[in-house]
């Protein structure tokens, strides 16, 4: 078995705290249970196991090997390989668009502020980090088993699908603050890439939207933009 | 030249939009300007030469070295060295404190998102991540030279030299919404470690806060909350 390749169809939910949020948030998904022979005969492997049991899924204790490969943590005591499926978005609720992001640090950590706050429904537009990476993963810390992604390739494509969703671009090139502007469901949180934005076409999207800050800086990075999006279309 | 050590005297601003921030911001600070032979003789060349004249900075272009030891990046066509100097934070002022953070990335990100909020102070408390680390300084995009930065061995510490200001830890444990919370200046903003948050005692410490979300996550990322408390504490 090779390190994680984006073109395989698993991925890994790497450490004992994200498998658990696989084994108890999307069981369906899971294919397989790593423990490492290092774990200790204790409550969680009896939990895990138990789990493993419950869903069907095959458990595998002496692959060392894959430990290693996948994880640079020593003390990294499960793995959960599980099927990338992508599911349709809710109509009915509001979502998030992230167009072209780049980072898959980034891109989980805004899952984990995701369903922090509600939003359960991830668009994603191609070219885009791998939502599906085991770092991703990592980052959200297990919340992307809370969430419907789905990737599209393009953004039209994702416009089409939800005629009546009310598009929220994000952008430095307006004077609509997030303060103050009117906010309709369902709506569409969008952003752009962590170093370039949206482009200027997104202008005529529905309600272009700026969180306003000082002249000290050029931007907020990606995850703290959309945290005080976020934050504040769910109030 | 060795690689950059968290016990040296000075530290480094890498690539040419960080070099510009720090002659700008902090050109008392800055020792030494390397220019990457490879740089073309453009307008940013001579713009960077002309800044380093003004303030009698030398400038080292053949030192190839410097540039494979520190930068990762193929593109890095300058580096500024600078001292690491802590300053005192200003009496009348909000403080952002951070307890322990461990994460140079996420403390870089935290600069940023305070400068865009207009928080330009900011107390550490040791043990912590190093706030001149090269990897934070590109993480904050140079932010870091638009604030005074101290570290101090303990919170009483901090609480001692500023008896007058009105102390808001961020704290899962408390009930008191981060939405209805009276805001008083001048206030200190306290986050507690990546993993940890703040212990227990810091309840007893002024007005605990908590930003609400929803029960799928166990806590926001660091610089997420972070980015959210700067956002409502500046409105």
């Amino acid at each position: 078995m090779a390190r994680y390749k984006k073109d395989q169809p698993t991925s890994y939910a790497l450490g004992t705290t994200l498998v658990f949020e696989l084994l108890k948030r999307k069981p369906s998904l899971a294919k397989r249970l790593y423990i490492n022979s290092k774990q200790n005969r204790d409550e969680t492997y009896a939990s895990l196991l138990s789990f493993a049991k419950e869903n069907h899924i095959p458990v595998i204790e002496n692959n060392e090997k894959i430990f290693r490969e996948l994880s640079e943590k020593e003390n990294c005591m499960a793995i959960g390989e599980f099927g990338k499926k992508e599911e349709s978005l809710s109509i009915n609720e509001n979502h998030i668009v992230l167009v072209n992001p780049s980072n898959l640090g980034n891109l989980g950590t805004i899952m984990r502020s995701m369903a922090g706050f509600g939003f359960l429904n991830l668009a994603i537009i191609k070219p885009a980090a791998d939502p599906f990476d085991p770092k991703t993963v990592r980052a959200s810390m297990g919340a992307i088993f809370n969430l419907h992604v789905k990737r599209y390739d393009s953004f039209d494509d994702y416009e089409k699908e939800f005629p009546n969703h009310h598009l929220y671009p994000f952008m430095l090139q307006t004077k609509n603050s997030i303060k103050t502007v009117a906010k309709e469901a369902p709506f569409s949180l969008i952003f752009g890439n962590e170093a370039t934005g949206l482009d200027r076409s997104f202008l005529e999207k529905g309600t272009p939207v700026l969180i306003p800050h000082s002249d000290l800086i050029d931007s907020l990075n990606l995850d703290n933009a959309c945290s005080i999006a976020f934050y504040e279309f769910s109030r």
